[in-house]
């Protein structure tokens, strides 16, 4: 492993809900802390180049002009065969023909799994690629998929994740054995509807990962496992509900400390240490959801993420790109 | 609605991992919160009584002996076979022979779910019960069904949850046109997979309720709706990640408050505060998941909780009670 090679990195400069700013910004921010990265960025001209400069990262970025733009409200088919000249398009297309080692877009998630898939294809041996996504523990962190790309699964889907999660965890967080767990109503063996229930057989079978066997939704923030293997519907929900719990309780929190001005008083004094409990709570430091079982390293920034979550993102890339993720799996 | 009515709820003392000292502790909790209240104590009449006494609730209390306890690992099936002189089966048995208006058991779920469906049916109409709870959000709070009763459910499962949902939001917590959500993977219209799809269509022509449409993990907690309904597989895991977030939450805020000397004299300061929000934010304050859809109201107690938790599942009970929600239905 090789920490000191050169990365280039693409990013799609037109995806994201907060503007090129907050891509170009968190492109500087990322560029600060990883060594050796360049970036290629796909997007406006008119509109990109000014940022780079005033960011001063055009030293280290290539810019290529765009003129389309995939929107949220684009339907993926209609994105892959009308928007061919879109930065997410090209950025996909920079990515399958090596003109870099990774994607990072915060554009429309279901036409970047499309295209992305059809550009890009799955690794041999691999059906359907998944979305995989960190979240905090108590312990640590646990990687959990698939997040969404895979609504209806079937038991090799589920397997195929597992294996992926397997790899990612070893390769990624260095984890010599992960633990393996499958995310269901209960732990007792006979709960759960059809698909987990055989997908709990298979994966007791298989040789090449520790499955732990059923974990329950409260398993996950305990840190039981290293990895979470679910459906998309589930796990998309899952990682949805976490958020805005934590979201929650940050709000209730400032609340708290605003009853009286002896609270009031407390919370000022008690900002420093809150500031660094959100940071940790918050999720744009669990940004960047990676595609994993393409043959590329395709990585979604949450539309919504400021600078901060879109530099996380591009260090999650990063991660992939220097740990040889794709070619271990 | 007669608030001074009497009302009778019937406690199984032999269900809940942390004894029947949490039952009767709960019970006299409740009782103090609970004017008019009695209860019926199905168990181990030595066990108990001494208890009852202890807590000055026998003469609020009748104690109906039973031989037998259904423990967390026995099958509901077999529950429902070979345990009739359990405290589980009796207390249920006392519902359905209207000696008492509700039940609260802190026992094996699947039992009480199972044994309940046999001994009470179904409300007409009705296909099949459902296990509801609150959650707490930003604005107040929100009724989410199914939390597990039902893994595999269908179009009429799915109504069913909402019309019951509607009926909750309506009488117990006295919103005029309750906001139905069906629980998805993203609110555009072509999300999901083909149950909540096909569910979408059918509740946006049901004239009875208020339909929303879909909403996603995180519009949960922000409030954005007053009933939740999903099937449950999805729910159960959902109430576990959140109630495990919520946990996690509150780990890392104490361990924030730890690194030094400063940030632990803070800690002790803020205390009352503290406290405060934990009570808020604490999963006990949400206990009691209904089991709604019976011809007769059951409730069940988180076998974990604690007495204050007791008491909350049987202010939940009670709440049903005296708003006669069975009949709404």
């Amino acid at each position: 492993m090789n920490n000191h090679r050169e990365i280039i990195i693409t990013l799609d400069a037109m995806g994201g809900d907060l503007g090129i700013s907050a891509v170009v910004e968190g492109a500087y921010l990322a560029s600060q802390k990883l060594s050796n990265i360049k970036y290629l960025f796909f997007g406006d001209e008119k509109q990109v180049l000014p940022l780079l400069k005033e960011k001063k990262i055009s030293n280290i970025s290539d810019l290529i002009h765009t003129s389309q733009i995939i929107t949220n409200d684009i339907k993926p088919t209609l994105a892959l065969k009308k928007f061919r000249d879109s930065s997410m398009y090209k950025a996909i297309e920079s990515v399958k023909f090596k003109k870099s080692n990774a994607l990072v877009s915060g554009g429309n998630t279901g036409a970047l799994m499309v295209i992305s898939s059809v550009i890009m294809r799955t690794i041999n041996g691999i059906n359907r690629p998944a979305i995989a996504s960190m979240f905090p523990t108590k312990k640590s962190k646990t990687v959990m998929l698939d997040l969404g790309a895979n609504i209806d699964c079937d038991v090799k889907n589920i397997l195929d994740f597992a294996i992926m999660g397997n790899v990612f965890s070893k390769t990624v967080l260095g984890i010599k054995k992960p633990k393996i767990g499958l995310l269901n109503v209960g732990s007792e063996i006979l709960k759960g509807n059809e698909i987990v229930q055989l997908s709990a057989k298979r994966l007791k079978k298989e040789k090449k990962i520790n499955f732990y066997g059923f974990i329950e939704g409260n398993d996950i923030p305990n840190g039981i496992v290293d990895v979470v293997v679910t459906d998309g519907f589930t796990g998309n929900i899952a990682l949805k509900i976490a958020e805005g719990t934590a979201e929650l309780y940050t709000n209730y929190l400032k609340f708290s400390f605003k009853d009286s001005l002896y609270s009031k008083i407390l919370y000022l004094m008690s900002l420093s240490i809150l500031k660094s409990l959100w940071k940790k709570v918050n999720p744009s430091k669990y940004n960047g959801a990676m595609f994993l079982g393409l043959n590329g390293i395709v990585v979604k920034s949450h539309g919504r993420s400021d600078a901060e979550g879109f530099a996380n993102a591009i260090s999650v890339a990063h991660d992939l790109c220097i740990n040889n993720f794709n070619e271990k799996i």
